[in-house]
């Protein structure tokens, strides 16, 4: 198995165009989360990829398995008969509205997860391991859950990958940190948005700072920060790499982080060097960005129509 | 204010037509309750309606008010900044697979109201008081705050009623009974299947003798026992009443119950008696099949019709 | 021309499924008259046909004509820059609730229609003229119309044909009596329900002695008296001749007494006798029953497997 | 009660996207109208309101007072057997198509509405009493009632206010400068367009110099004019005060003004100076343009976090 | 891999409710064949399922994978550069006008797949093989293909089984008859539709019969013939076992003889003896016809309240 | 006949919104052609049009014709018995994903067409004839009957057109060029695109000089060039003309192209000047720019208000 991911994935209920939640009559329904957004848009551009976690046996359970597995990624689920499917509501709105989202996680089947639920001997076999900081925030059993699999992923020889991805709706920014450093001695490669770097790490100065004193301070082999429209950068062996953006008409914002994350693991998992793989992470993160839901349900040909820039017209 | 319900209402999700939630792409959005359906059908009857009730601060929680006002009840709420939104998933189908609720309303902000959170003046205020056998299955909480309504309403001068509405998946059958009867004693009016008189207050006999048995033991002043498509039976001032149904072609069935008891109370708070009630339950009830969603959204010149048998045409 | 038919097609708005008009969030868009309808069906069964009308000249009245084209009728319009678009909102349910028109048709743009205003040489050139009592009902003016243009087509050689098709909300019973007997001269079809042979008409009898009566009495060549479930009767040439209906699972019910006359109408101009003709009619009738919408989208050769009774099963 | 409107309010119907009227199948139904757009809006920031109108009795007129409800807003109506209930169809699309009204809404129940069938105690128990100089231009009937209610409200201590609101397909503008004049000694506060005061009003010179010029003549508490994407000038105590426009990305332009007017009220009746509530104004039109109808579906924290300009991000 | 299939899955686009293809503005979009519909209804019952074919290398062919492995099925597909998507057109329709099917899959990529294209490790390793009829008449190469398959999974100790599944748009009987008989000595289990029976392969008599006759002639393990709503009949081991039908109402009949293939293979499968699996086969075939689109999307729970009879009521 | 094309209408299928082909659960269903799409753009701005064609005769062949009638256009169709109904599966994008096509029209009935096939006498009444390079890359036989057509039309006395819409995925350039090249001796009115010119044609230089020399070459009576947002350039009469683009908000670009040719078309044959076509092209293209779908449904008015820079405000 190439790429082992581990989180929650909760239903997405959004009414359609930008119709508020109070007045809406029908919602558009899908299944999303930052760790299955990321496993999808990895085994979309290449890699075999599975979603390790923890369900409802219900329809609303099977709901989020059907979704991932017609998206490429195999689900390996440990079938719960107590614990809720998260469900979140979105609204979508142009500025100054913006979009709202309404969690309804709490008491999720997968707060409860702990290694004997779960089939370990996958993340044993992966190759990459990646989970964010989502997931240690839902519960202590997960947060303990998570750092048992980061480290029995490494002992078992996979890249792990963690991306901070800090929602204050979960936590609150000390508790964050005490618990996202407790869990970087197991990453080799750790995502972190510039914002998060400063608001949860207390990180100060550019972003190609705070990656080399990130790395230096924990000794990951990659740190990649990102900074919205101002692109991302990594430091890696020693050196900085920065990759801009790729423009992009927006039409679903939502998941556009966890498409980069997915398109740089899928080109370093397939032999890619840094360069290479920002690259990939910035022209999945850019197409993720043309498709509505939160997943970047791309193809390798796509993404390099990107890289070659060979975008503009209908080709007939 | 003529009549004022107390209880849960929670937001619908059910896929169009008869698709099955796991594999539907959205979902008709809808609010429903017991109470507020029995205090919506009645409103649309004639009756000045309130809701009394708690909810999250939220877009969820403003959906369920916009949804009642909207029928013609009125929302007295609680605010809360905690608790959930209920939710319930409903797929549709026809034999054998027949309906399917898949319940979502753990730790709704409603489990944790109190008198002191609700506006009781409005319960003070009320002709009638209705409330189901679901509101105190949901909490120990709520069950205390319903028996103190129930008391509070009758000491008031109000007719209360209470509809049993067993829900298994909520309690034990046992547990039921006991919560139910210590309530009867502030109850005039009881709404009970037949079936859940048998299994929850393990009574013998035929509707009938069901009805005339229970306003014996309990001293109500009408037990009204419903029994399906063979109509429903009430014993009142010592006299068994019978009322068959209402052909109808049904196209939502849900909240059948709650459109006759609805129907019965707006006939009996305008003066009627209870044959008339009756009838106007069992009118209610029909046109509730013919109508999506939950409530009975009707007029009274479609009740008088059923009663007038004068519904065969297209008049134009 | 084969078949020219003269009246007002209206827009029809109803709610999806079975909802009700004051929750409904959207509205389906359709356009249906009785003398389009009729044209429709009869041209979709091999007549060249038109219809003629007066419009306003807005997205509104251009709505109707596309449809219309669309469905095979070729319509000549007066465009005006006065007069609305007649409208009605039709909600669609089962019993015992019943399907319900509003009509909002007043000051249509029709309604002042002269046959100055109209392309009478279509009518000149017509082999069949068809229009319906509901056009004489609309205004005053209408109802001169509709004597002159049935005049002149027969003057012309057309067969005219007429079906009652009385409107309670239009006109009372001893108006639209008058105005309907001082048509008759100039028809030579009459189509009537048997209710409307009753309390317009005011004739007694079952259907054959009411179709024999009329024809003695206004010297038509024909009359068809329709009796809903009951079949068709028709007095033809001293003869009577009785057709019952195909059976049908009713999708959407409106239109199908115009789908009836257009069958006929069809049959008989390609060269059917009355046998033929009602069985043509009564076979189209049943097809429309299946068809959303009011008029019968059908094809001559699904009107052959009705009346070969090759019905039956998926063709694949 | 804090708002009482007086006008009309229509049914609208809009092809879903930028389709065109003529090939719509289906289409967006809702109700809105100047005067309960303002109430709604002044009710969603914190204010009671009601919204004085007649209509007719059938599905249509309740689908009107069911909408205004569930947004907050208490209709008081009084129910006409005779009349119509007005209706417009409107064709969404960019430049340079621009979007498309089509109005039907001839003999709306409304325009014959007189104070003897209204509730009048509601504006003399109102603070403010709001209405537009459309509803003048109904009928002279409407135009009676209007000056009947302004000066009614005015003599019972309500602050009236009016907005010019020009409708050039109902009245020309000689006609309506006679009669909005006839109503300004009534009013207090006075709404206008720049290009309304030129056209109508026949003033000449800037937006500072035609509010200037309006109060002095008319010897307004108040009058604010309103410039598009130049924002708004209030002239007031002898002062004039400017209001930018806060940047929004539209949606739905349609009552833009009334969301203005709806905020300023607001802020205006719960004790903010001209400043604050032209603040409040201008954020609320800017809140409106995201949100799909005619009506500023807000709540008093959006619009407190356009003020804050704190609107960039998902917050989770 | 319990159950590996073979065979063409189409595109399904149908109208919604019972729209005519002519009128239609918006399909409903889903994936469906024959052997893919048995793979996913047995595999939904507990089997570890595979479906065999070759599809375009497109967003079509990518739309059937999705679609199946969503359902449970995994696809061992051949992807191609050449070759259509198969596609059908499906009109819903009630009697008398029935439901319509246009077929558009000449020139699909499967036609041309040989066992070199396919994966044919999966036959070798399978419990159970099954293909239709339907695969061998959609080209000469695809004939061959099927023998070779049935022959290499027999040889490999596979139970095969082909259902007769006769399209009369594909093939004339007498073609279909040769070529059928030619796999025959290759196929342990064979459905029949009693029909196809009597006009393919020139059987007489009664289902019993025909099974018994059938069975001897080819020496088949197994032959189940099917007679609609007089249920089934199989033939093994010297004797014969009826199984009735269970009563549905009906929202979708295509695919229901799927269902009842997939319902008995995989009881058969999992141990069942021959009464058992004709009972799966008959509930799953029951409960398909509540579901809207081709496949059997149930659960063994489903299946389990079928058989008990426990299917009445809402569980709630 | 004012203007007579010829060529293929396809039926084209696209997600709603920017949703994928392979998740959509639904799709919209249209019908389109450049021919047909020429003819419609003519026929809305006032002249009579029919459209020549081959279909199958199948409810996907009666889509084709009751749009096009709709949308005012006269479909003049061999009706045949075999060969496909074209289709197209259109993904619309923003960038970088951009537009997708996916193309499904091979054997389409109307490869087959002959003159023989085609009601011929049509295109000897017509004042223009319209066709594209599309057409006879369509089939061996269609470059036949396109050349015959042409010929005919200019021996007949109309104006002959062709745009030559190069589609890299028919045929390849060299073969292109070698057809096209022997149809310009029948043409009179050449529509290129700069980059066809370029790649196909193997012209140099920029768009006027491209304009000048097809003319001198070919002896065409006029050559317009377009550039896309560049606007285009006509050569005719020894001159050239300019003309820029009229910006819009593009809803759908497919058919920009085609709107401006039959915009042109429409204001030559009634009488405009070379100028006078290039603005109305122009302004029937930047129209089309806001309409779903392929063809410009837009009326005479429309255009007007585009030409007098009259399209700023909604008018009420």
């Amino acid at each position: 198995m190439d790429l082992v991911t581990f989180g929650e994935t909760m239903l997405r209920l959004s009414p359609p165009g930008q119709e508020r939640l109070e007045r809406a009559t029908e919602l558009e329904f899908r299944a999303a989360g930052a760790e299955s957004n990321v496993a999808v848009a990895a085994g979309r551009l290449g890699l075999e990829t599975t979603w390790l976690s923890k369900l409802p046996d219900s329809p609303l359970g099977r709901k989020v398995t059907a979704t991932l597995r017609a998206q490429g990624t195999e689900p390996a689920v440990a079938w719960s008969e107590s614990g809720r499917q998260g469900v979140y509501f979105l609204e979508q709105a142009g500025e100054p509205r913006g979009t709202n989202v309404v969690y309804d996680r709490t008491d999720a089947a997968v707060t409860t997860a702990t290694p004997a639920d779960l089939d370990v001997s996958r993340v044993e076999a992966a190759d990459y391991f990646f989970t964010s900081g989502i997931t240690p925030a839902l519960s202590a059993t997960l947060a303990d859950t998570t750092r048992d699999l980061l480290a029995r992923a490494r002992e078992s020889g996979a890249t792990t990958a963690l991306d901070v991805n800090y929602r204050s709706k979960l936590w609150d920014s000390t508790t964050a940190r005490a618990e996202l450093e407790s869990l970087f001695p197991h990453v080799d490669v750790l995502f972190v948005a510039r914002r998060d770097a400063r608001r949860v790490l207390d990180r100060e100065g550019d972003a190609p700072a705070i990656a080399r004193g990130l790395s230096e301070d924990f000794d990951f082999g990659t740190v990649v920060v990102t900074r919205g429209e101002d692109g991302a950068v990594a430091f890696h062996g020693g050196e900085t790499v920065e990759q801009s953006v790729f423009e992009a008409e927006t039409h679903d914002a939502v998941g556009t982080g966890d498409a980069f994350v997915g398109g740089y693991i899928a080109r370093r998992a397939q032999g890619g060097d840094i360069v290479d793989a920002l690259e990939w992470g910035a022209a999945t993160a850019a197409l993720k960005r043309t498709i509505p839901g939160d997943v970047a349900l791309v193809t390798p040909a796509e993404v390099d129509a990107v890289l070659d820039g060979n975008t503009a017209d209908i080709d007939r």
